[in-house]
């Protein structure tokens, strides 16, 4: 039998077109497969647990697969992050039982998307937050996004080149909070659509320049109609900062202790 | 008269071939020049406090410049702020007596550099800190790194390629300190031989390998021998953090704290 590896990564998106494998282009799963199969001389087929997109990062990316190889699991951990570019890093390698798989044993995805509201004036956070110059209306928007919260049809947040017909999806958690001048959207769920939490943020931006008030958001979130729901927020604002898999509630702040250490050099 | 103009500007120098305008290739200077004298209309001629190099990033860079437009300060700065890249950002500007100059005028440069000793597991800072994953004796290096405190001659730190006849300098304040899993070298200077502080690093690393001891690194430091030095650090650790104009005391805790809101997007 194989044995089952799960790989913990993080990642500056900034430098790859997303997670997902593509031919003749830098992809953090491609990155990843090659150096994987150069360490263990074998074909290697990863799962994530979440697609994340071009330009996003991650923080707690799951990875699981499968290998022939006997090679003791801290050496294959220590020569992988040896082998792997200054943009993606190994947080840590864990042996796993049959049938656990990173995407489909996930019971739930913590994303925060980071906007900083006037003048970006820190050029070594420029490539993970959103400056927005114009004034936005805080409360109004932390208003409009705990109407995000519970089990909902999310048609009017699905990206038209997304065909799957079902876009009911369960969210555990949305909530927008201030922290040291940044605006941090944090949202929980079981699933998200493709591009969702960026649309979520597209629309409370409306909110949050005054184009609507949130009984207007609300009506529009729940029209069932994209073309109602502004604009998709860019990706370089959003992370994947935790997967849950074990448990049934989800804190915000473990993937908020996360991101901390992340960012915080000094004291 | 021109009017003599200030500005303050932080950068993440990965991007960037240094500081110093250079034909065909992308520098600080170079990228500023060009904004500027789109925006005034006229030939600009800057100034900058340090001239860092390739790689080399800078959280208080000042600058200075004549100009004959009549614009408004503010009106100014907001201008060249959007249209600075990501990577190179106003934190404010200035208007100054004649005779100030952002290079002449400075009293003292303060620069962090900046060591994580193990595996590097975050893709967001390995841009901004050097991972050396041997083993390293701190205390051997905080008392190694106090040896540099004075007025000294630093020939055996002088880059061969620096024909500059006279390598006495004054150092204020150097010191090793470890915050949070970091080995952080700050040196305040009056003024530093080119690539002066990544020579200082290099050194140190031999003590902290066991190389040396604290003797044979003195020796080696006054030894008037490049050679007997070590390498040079790479140029992705150091940071320029802090140029102070107007007092005869450099507290570290300035800098430290723009370190800290530089890198900090959380608590």
């Amino acid at each position: 039998m194989k044995r089952n590896i799960e790989l913990v990564l993080a990642y500056d998106g900034s430098g790859f077109k997303g997670w997902q494998v593509q031919p003749d282009v830098r992809t953090v799963q491609g990155v990843l497969n090659r150096k994987l199969e150069k360490l263990l001389a074998e074909p290697i087929k990863t799962m994530g647990a979440s697609r994340t997109d071009s330009g996003v990062h991650a923080h707690d990316q799951h990875v699981t697969f499968k290998i022939e190889n006997a090679i003791p699991l801290v050496k294959l951990a220590r020569a992988l992050n040896h082998h792997l570019p200054e943009d993606v890093k190994l947080v840590h390698a864990l042996e796993r039982e049959e049938g656990y798989c990173a995407r489909r044993s996930a019971r739930a995805k913590h994303y925060v998307y980071i906007i900083k509201q006037g003048e970006q004036k820190n050029p070594f956070l420029g490539r993970y937050v959103w400056s927005i110059e114009r004034d936005l209306d805080f409360s109004a928007m932390v208003a409009a996004a705990r109407c995000f919260s519970g089990i909902n049809d999310f048609k009017s947040l699905q990206c038209v080149r997304d065909f799957r017909s079902r876009s009911v999806v369960q969210i555990f958690t949305s909530r927008l909070e201030e922290n040291h001048g940044h605006l941090c959207f944090h949202v929980v769920g079981r699933s998200f659509l493709y591009n969702m939490v960026r649309n979520m943020v597209g629309a409370l931006i409306k909110v949050g320049v005054g184009d609507w008030n949130v009984a207007q958001f609300k009506m529009n979130l729940f029209s069932g109609d994209r073309s109602q729901m502004g604009v998709t927020a860019p990706a370089h604002g959003l992370h994947l900062l935790r997967v849950f898999y074990d448990r049934e509630s989800y804190p915000l702040d473990e993937g908020k202790a996360i991101l901390n250490r992340h960012f915080e050099l000094l004291d």
